[in-house]
């Protein structure tokens, strides 16, 4: 897929300027892409490649979780599509997409194998104390202090999946040899799933020794998981969030975990990354990630695929590759 | 079977005295069996218990990794069954016990699913840096230093299980749904098993992105991963050891490793525990774990059903629940 060209008749304007936008400092390599233009930073609009070329891009491609709102989509007037390049993209104005008639497409399943394998990780890490134990290792306590203390058994654990969709589906796949018994909350009850279906996340919290968070976060998801929802976990509740961070009251989080009222926690995504509520670097019960948790070589280079086939099916006027929301 | 009590009649000596003796400092509570007397430390010959019981104990329960030699068994010379209570159990000297024709018990299958769950996340935790990123942010280091560097993805990855017993039969069952082709060598080829078989761990390093030690330490795989082995696996290959540490010649190791020669490796045991080699402390692909890979309140639950169980089968006269090798 490295050599497509589209047609010379489309990939520049009359003045022979790109018609596609990097959006974003670039986290992968696009420069076999004549057509595509990269500019470092597009919200510093004194760039001066920003004025010659933005208004020519019929293409935006959003890098990363970089803000893509009304007054950054004012400055692509020619944009058709915005091809966004993240698991999640609250960062994306869809509704101002929608409203100007542009497309928009994510990453597809680029990162969903990633996602649930990261999830999985980080459930097992919580549970058996993974990063605990060779922290444990590395200052020296083992000979000191003898065996670390018990983790717990990831087998007989119910495991509530907050939004059942590619990535959620993977996690309950993989945590079925496991011998966890598998439930779910999701926008719809999906048909042919074999996992119980409830239709809050309360109710499927109250059922749940862990929750693991792979929705989108969007105004319905903001905070969905409240003090109320942990709480019914139980003492031993755990909660792995490796959606965004605000879908979790995180204040309510951390002083649930102070008081020793909550289990533990895997979190790759917090409110205000990349700040870290300082309360959690002492807790032995929770692995904190830097929202890292699709960062692999193997997913960028399938995210490649997913961004240069979208831009070359719109240029064909084909189907694009993952268009988001096209019916809402 | 807490409640399980062998007839009178053979639960005391003529002495009143009792039949069974707990071989090592106390790890799970059996003081609801009167008829098992719990010794602390019986190296100690100078326990005054010891002279008194040891004479009289028709089985021996070795709890841990406490040794039992000929110079052990000579203390107790009633003995007729020895009950191991760990995974691995080349602290009992087997070739001793059938001399003396003493029965041998093991932990069957109480560790296996905590022992197989610990080999994944230690796996996934070195290919995808779970500790490092942990420590990366407990150290204040993502708002100074930004994106913590890239993991590898599991999916896709060659993956050798060295010792296909109950353990390495679940680590393969848990990492199909991950889409790694899994691959083994074991004493026999198994019948039945979708898993391709290579009769030398040296032929299954050479087709292996990364090893899994699962098999017993014995003569024969005493550092039967060598510097020739892990060198076939390549400059990124990956060693996860939930066996014992000898399997590995670990000087070795840490010298491909120090050179940067070898990908990483999960450890969770060692040639000298609790010594682990100091060049590791500081290595990010790594993950260090201090010999606890089944060391959860379910598996010591477990545990003590198999060996109450065996008590009570031997005490009845019924086959053992987990006699170790009892062809040989």
């Amino acid at each position: 897929m490295a050599d497509f060209q589209p047609p010379q008749s489309i990939t520049t304007t009359k003045n022979n300027l790109p018609i596609a936008i990097v959006h974003h400092t670039p986290i992968f390599n696009l420069s076999s892409f004549p057509w595509i233009l990269e500019i470092v930073n597009p919200i510093d609009a004194s760039d001066p490649l920003f004025s010659i070329h933005g208004p020519s891009a019929r293409a935006v491609i959003v890098l990363g979780r970089s803000p893509l709102k009304s007054e950054h989509l004012d400055q692509y007037p020619s944009v058709e599509i915005v091809i966004g390049t993240s698991a999640g993209i609250d960062h994306i104005d869809l509704a101002e997409c929608r409203r100007r008639n542009i497309k928009v497409t994510g990453a597809g399943d680029a990162f969903s194998e990633d996602a649930a394998d990261y999830a999985v990780a980080l459930l097992l890490d919580v549970l058996r104390r993974v990063s605990a134990a060779d922290r444990y290792v590395r200052n020296r306590l083992w000979p000191v202090n003898g065996e670390y203390p018990l983790g717990n058994k990831l087998g007989g654990k119910r495991v509530g999946i907050v939004g059942l969709g590619s990535i959620g589906m993977m996690v309950g796949k993989r945590l079925e040899p496991f011998g966890c018994t598998i439930a779910y909350t999701s926008r719809n009850k999906k048909s042919q799933i074999p996992y119980v279906f409830y239709s809050t996340v309360l109710e499927l919290a109250t059922v749940s020794d862990a929750l693991i968070l792979c929705c989108a976060l969007t105004d319905k998801t903001h905070h969905v998981v409240n003090r109320e929802v942990l709480t019914a976990m139980g003492k031993k509740g755990i909660l792995v969030n490796i959606g965004r961070g605000a879908i979790v009251d995180e204040k309510e989080l951390v002083k649930l975990l102070v008081e020793g009222e909550f289990g533990g926690a895997g979190l790759d995504v917090y409110e205000k990354e990349p700040e870290v509520p300082k309360e959690l670097f002492t807790m032995d019960n929770v692995v904190l990630s830097p929202h890292k948790a699709v960062l692999t070589p193997e997913s960028f280079e399938a995210l490649r695929n997913v961004v240069i086939g979208n831009l070359k099916a719109f240029f064909s006027n084909k189907p694009l590759l993952s268009e988001v929301n096209p019916t809402n």
